[in-house]
């Protein structure tokens, strides 16, 4: 094999080489290909593609074959366009131990999946930065639920899950000292740290997430990990590197190792230690953000222990497999018998068998223990090798039809091979430096197959060009036939780290449309233009607003006074689809809010100096939309200026009564 | 005429109808539309569609024929992909004299133009919500300028130009008393609110903008401007709404007048009056931002005052057109010769000549006077009059040949007409409700043409569905034949308000790819690993950090307390294209920073307890960029750990040198 420094230099070639590669010399794109991707005006996309914003913390719905940006999806960042976590009732979702954090990284994604099927109910979304789990519902596309994670950094190998949905998987990548004993000094590493793996149970009718248990494992770099399926079920998959437990230049100083490890989780055994009172209570802190459907509110709650089992003291939950070079992916096949390792720096794929495994443990065909933990030997877990695939290979997915697809990010290809011969059969090359790649249910135990996208790291060349800072981008194959077809190229939102997609019928079913006005429990809603109000508490003041085609009540209101803090907590009385209102108002620090019918959102303003301050509809509703506006007199601090509103009421009067505000 | 009540209803009942629909019963795509909308993978978009972002406060840049977002440009809302809003450099770019600004309402885009001709330096946008304009620079498709605009609200009738980029222009939607005497009660409205007109002057060369002067009219709502071109350069129209200067219900209030106005404003003729003295000076506060290109960070200074001419005491500047019914768009046709007004409760659209408005002037053929500004006579600056053209229109473009291109919104179509003869030659729907439309070039004087865009505000139905709320979205007709095909449905970030476009060449020729190393001038730069350091401060500690393939240096740090706030700034040290690294920390509230190769950019951190905290690269970067990671220690305050870090130098020693922090 290589040693780091040839491969890295030839990685580095071979980078520069692809990417100053002369157009017209990629793989000849078929006649065919503008019919297979056009979906004409009218048409729907035939896939609903869900890619991870990578750095942007949020997640996109792409629709296929088109390669259409349907809608960006906020997560664990701040969303300037509907508002997600600047109003008051969603700022809760981003709260963390460490407090409000604005923006994360969001890697990879997960279906939830009932007998291994994609069921269409719920996506999880990782936080790798500071480290949480995020629930969406399909129902809303809603973010609904996010946990933190304690013990935990750079949340990577997350959140990937059982085939029944029954837990979502969180491994902390980079190896920590537990919370609370974590003021060490960094080259205590080998004694303090240690790499924690959460198993995070989902409630099967709410899908609600609370952390039912961590593993305490050694402190390598647990990268990516997937249940097992069908026969491997009761058992999870993680891969890690660092072995070396460095923790200076890691390019350098983990990359010594001809193997590290796969390590095999029996989660089945860890349940019933679990049970058994095997574990330890161990103080904590950590977030738990719940959205509330009928409150339309975010509430945030600190939770304080968690329960941890020692894969060293219990020595037949976790075992170890030597896994060559710096394994990165770690992916299960359809049927649960292949689990196959992608060293970033190796130059062939092992595949390994679920019944060696079985058979080694049962055999304590071991070669030796790391940390307490037993290690299987290679040849005996081995299944075989993927020989000469290509370069840095990462990802694998599947077809269904016995076959594999790996990503190579160093000779940027994607490779097509046979899981049982392990014959390669095909090879593509990307444009440029793929991660990920996804089959159409490729990681489900029954793949829709027919598309696979190739997500790339490098773009230069590939569209108009935007300065300095490039979008990321992805390419679509059709797998339908022996040899993969490039179909087209699209740009995306972020970084397209991983996706996972379905065919739409899945997601389409029971979708909310709007939200029931009568169903609607916020606190402060305002079910008719008549309940609008003003009440005056202290400093606080609270507007009791509506917004319906082509009006807010009250539209003008009088006696704030700097000081004051404005809550406008505006509900919008449209009973259709698709008819949102915004609002916003002049020199407001969050600026503006956009809400959906039947539903209630409250902007905070404080407003700094006194003056005319107009507000209005930032959505175009309707024909009269750009009347659809008011205005709020702020008076100096100290002002006598009566607190006073416009009720408009068509009916009634158009000039509007003017009425006197409640103070408390 | 229709009243108000009967078109209203017609709208509403107009809308639904279009809405439900069912597909199928829309234009016959062409059998080559897949074809004519097919960007082969390798091939480039033949022109850059610049697309505002409404409520997302965003710019986005689109390929067509394909649709294809490429790249969404951060202009008034914070960016959490690229750190823009969150970095200490940028965040003075959302300062305002009402403090930080994280989002706002972005609606039009101006393209800078020479000799009428778009000359692919600049694009301009203002922000609508705290008025603003702002300057991207096309070379790097940064956002390099933001000022304020004071004695405003709302400021839509912004940014357009003048056809040699000598002025952009920004006018206040929302009628207000002038800043500093604005605590006035609502219903003071006709005495105390105006409209005012802001003529912000640009430099020829730097592209730097300051406001010339700002002329007081009469307080209505001014929506829509549009420069005059070539014979009627120096003049500027204005279309504004609200002549009945309503302060309540508007969608009533201001629907009462069968006309309000266009004020065409005579600004050759301001000018010479702001020379001549005639201006006051008044004191106003406005920030006025500038990012610095060498030091790779804004500055944001506040400006105490503003010069203002009052059109009421200057006779000969306004004048006002009446107009048919509510108008909105305000459009020019290449030949400066026509002006359109689209009332948007009209059900006709008037063409205005400037040759006639300039005789009625000399003419002095005036119908009265409106707060002393002559009301110029309909009938005799009326080229003619298009005979129903739709219902709701909207907004018209052009396309060099003669014809003009109108949006209606409440009957969701565009008609194509001819400017000469006012015929109507084609009219084909939208899916559904048009706002914007846009031909390509065609704001200028020489039309690109070939292709338009309708910018639309409903979309359900067109995409497979995404719950409550859907993206917004855009349809592109070919328009190279005597009728409009549609050949593409694409979704959009935010609210596509308008957009702008041109040939790909125009912007492809200057561009900036990385900034050079040796060129920065950051004060916080560290041009080399050796350079390296960490320095504390009293309770600040800054971190001169370098990033390169695949580690930062220094990567281990400790001697950090509870209390400090811990300043990053990170150096990119790649010298090529598309090798951009990111930055981010456990639990930091601004969380991440994407930094482009040459550039500085800093993440302020305030640790809120003691713990580990990892560090690492959020782009994915090379092979071993899931290795590009590091420590960050955190004690208790008060506590004596020293300061320390690890300065990795792979030349020097692999586990690196650790090194005293200094203390000032």
């Amino acid at each position: 094999m290589k040693t780091y420094k040839q491969l890295g230099l030839a990685a580095l070639a071979a980078v520069t080489i692809v990417a100053c590669k002369p157009k017209g010399t990629e793989t000849a794109v078929s006649g065919d290909a503008a019919q297979k991707v056009y979906v004409a005006p009218g048409k729907l996309d035939e896939v609903y593609n869900f890619v991870s914003g990578g750095f942007s913390g949020q997640v996109s719905v792409v629709g296929l074959p088109s390669g259409r940006t349907i809608k960006v999806l906020p997560v664990f960042s701040q969303h300037p366009e509907n508002g997600y976590g600047y109003s008051e009732e969603t700022k809760p979702m981003l709260e963390t131990s460490h407090g409000f954090i604005p923006w994360d990284d969001q890697h990879h994604l997960s279906l939830s999946q009932t007998n291994g099927e994609i069921d269409g109910r719920w996506l999880f979304a990782n936080a790798n930065n500071t480290p949480r789990v995020a629930r969406l519902d399909l129902k809303t596309f809603k973010t609904v639920e996010i946990i933190e994670i304690p013990n935990s950094a750079g949340n990577h190998s997350s959140p990937f899950l059982t085939e029944n949905t029954e837990y979502v998987v969180a491994g902390t990548r980079f190896a920590v000292p537990a919370d609370g004993q974590d003021d060490v000094p960094i080259e205590s590493f080998k004694q303090n740290f240690k790499g924690y793996l959460s198993f995070i149970g989902i409630n099967k009718d709410s899908g609600e997430m609370d952390i039912t248990f961590q593993i305490e494992a050694p402190g390598f770099n647990f990268d990516l990990s997937h249940a097992g399926k069908g026969k491997s079920h009761g058992w999870f998959f993680f891969s890690c590197y660092n072995s070396e437990q460095a923790n200076t230049l890691l390019e350098v100083n983990a990359s010594q190792n001809e193997k590290d490890f796969i390590m095999a989780v029996n989660w089945k055994k860890a349940e019933e230690y679990l049970k058994a009172g095997k574990g330890k209570k161990m103080a904590v802190e950590y977030a738990h953000n719940k959205w509330d459907e009928e409150k339309h509110m975010a509430t945030s709650t600190i939770k304080k222990e968690v329960m941890v089992l020692s894969a060293e003291e219990l020595k037949d939950i976790c075992y170890l497999i030597p896994c060559p070079k710096s394994p990165h992916g770690c992916d299960v096949d359809p049927t649960g018998e292949y689990i196959v390792g992608s060293g970033k720096l190796a130059a062939l794929i092992p595949v390994f068998s679920f019944d060696k495994i079985q058979k080694a443990i049962a055999n304590k065909d071991f070669a030796g223990e790391f940390d307490g933990i037993p290690i299987i030997k290679y040849e005996s877990a081995l299944h075989g090798e993927v020989q000469k695939p290509g370069l840095g290979p990462l990802h694998t997915e599947f077809d269904g039809k016995g076959n594999a697809y790996t990503s190579h990010f160093v000779s940027s290809e994607v490779v097509k091979w046979n899981i049982e011969t392990l014959e390669v059969l095909d090879r593509q090359p990307t444009f440029y430096s793929v991660g990920h790649l996804m089959v159409v249910g490729g990681d489900s135990s029954k793949p829709y197959g027919k598309y696979l996208v190739a997500y790339n790291k490098i773009t230069k060349d590939r569209y108009i060009p935007v300065g300095p800072e490039l979008p990321h981008s992805a390419q679509l194959f059709d797998i339908s036939g022996d040899k993969m077809k490039l179909l087209l190229d699209f740009p995306t939102h972020g970084e397209p780290h991983y996706a996972q997609a379905g065919p739409a019928e899945l997601f389409m079913k029971d979708q909310v449309k709007f939200y029931k006005i009568d169903e609607n429990k916020h606190p402060y809603v305002t079910k008719g233009e008549n309940e609008s109000k003003v009440v005056r508490d202290g400093n606080k003041v609270h507007v009791y607003m509506t917004s319906i085609r082509s009006h807010f009540a009250p539209d003008n209101i009088e006696g704030i006074r700097v000081g004051d803090e404005v809550y406008f907590h505006v509900t919008n009385l449209e009973q259709d689809w698709d008819v949102p209102h915004g609002f916003a108002i002049k020199g407001a620090q969050n600026a503006e809010l956009l809400i959906m019918p039947g539903e209630t959102a409250t902007l905070r303003w404080d407003p700094k100096k006194p003056g005319m301050y107009p507000m209005y509809c930032t959505d175009f509703c309707s024909a009269l939309h750009q009347e659809m506006q008011g205005y709020v007199r702020v008076s100096p601090a100290g002002s006598n200026v009566p607190l006073t509103y416009h009720l408009n009421n068509k009916k009634d009067n158009a000039q509007g009564p003017v009425k006197q505000g409640e103070v408390k």
